[in-house]
């Protein structure tokens, strides 16, 4: 059954900050001030690594049970090359990310070999992670011009 | 040249939520209890709706002037669909977003067609947009038991 998940981004009056929102909760973002931004907040792709990690850790707490997992604490580090030029236009390269590595740390946890095929379905699993690394139908509803 | 972006996930003790940071900005995720967690802040995967929508948000206000577009308000409605039962492992469905839709709102605008030629070079440019529609590298540079 297919969920429907919405969230909406306004652009703030000055500056290039933006307010982002779904459904009551709200996440603020800007560019550093190399990029023209006010440095207030995330920039949108630092956003998109910290979805990635949390949707990782929710998979981990979420199914750790089920796979009969135990561990004591879990944190991912993430890190993703942009080739710049691409978005500056500088370059036909890809604007977005060109790699994401992430290192994954469990805290007196299981053997080894356990917590490796753990990580192997949470892999499979991840909702965010599937998103990224496979292609998504991207699709312009609409230009309304008011 | 290749910039680096990084972030970190956190499970927090309790629960499914988890903090995550990039530079010294921080956003919380949990779930909704339908879910599983306790509702206290977006989904990872309502995160990654809202780093799209800020993206598109801050290419408009970035490219507008070099663009020679003008507008006065600028806001995108995101939507996207997932199946749960892949996530759930109930089917063998894609985990991760089947579409994501947006619809874009512009204020006291130039004339369509000016609007719709930026829109298409928005598409082009949006460095979140192309790491969901496209695909990215996600490499695990390591399992690292504490």
């Amino acid at each position: 059954m297919i969920t429907k998940y919405r969230a909406k981004a306004t652009k703030l009056p000055e500056g290039l900050r933006v307010e982002t929102e779904s459904r009551n909760f709200k996440i603020s973002i800007d560019e550093p001030k190399s990029l023209g931004g006010e440095n207030k907040s995330m920039s949108p792709v630092e956003v998109l690594l910290c979805a990635l990690g949390g949707c990782q850790a929710i998979v981990a707490s979420a199914f750790a049970e089920a796979h009969d997992v135990k561990f004591d604490d879990f944190h991912v580090e993430i890190e993703g090359d942009i080739d710049l030029d691409g978005f500056m236009g500088k370059s036909l390269v890809r604007p977005g990310f060109q790699e994401i590595r992430y290192t994954m740390h469990f805290k007196r946890s299981e053997p080894r070999e356990k917590i490796l095929r753990f990580v192997e379905f949470m892999e499979k699993t991840c909702p965010v992670g599937d998103s990224i690394e496979n292609e998504v139908k991207l699709v312009n509803s609409g230009v309304i011009l008011e």
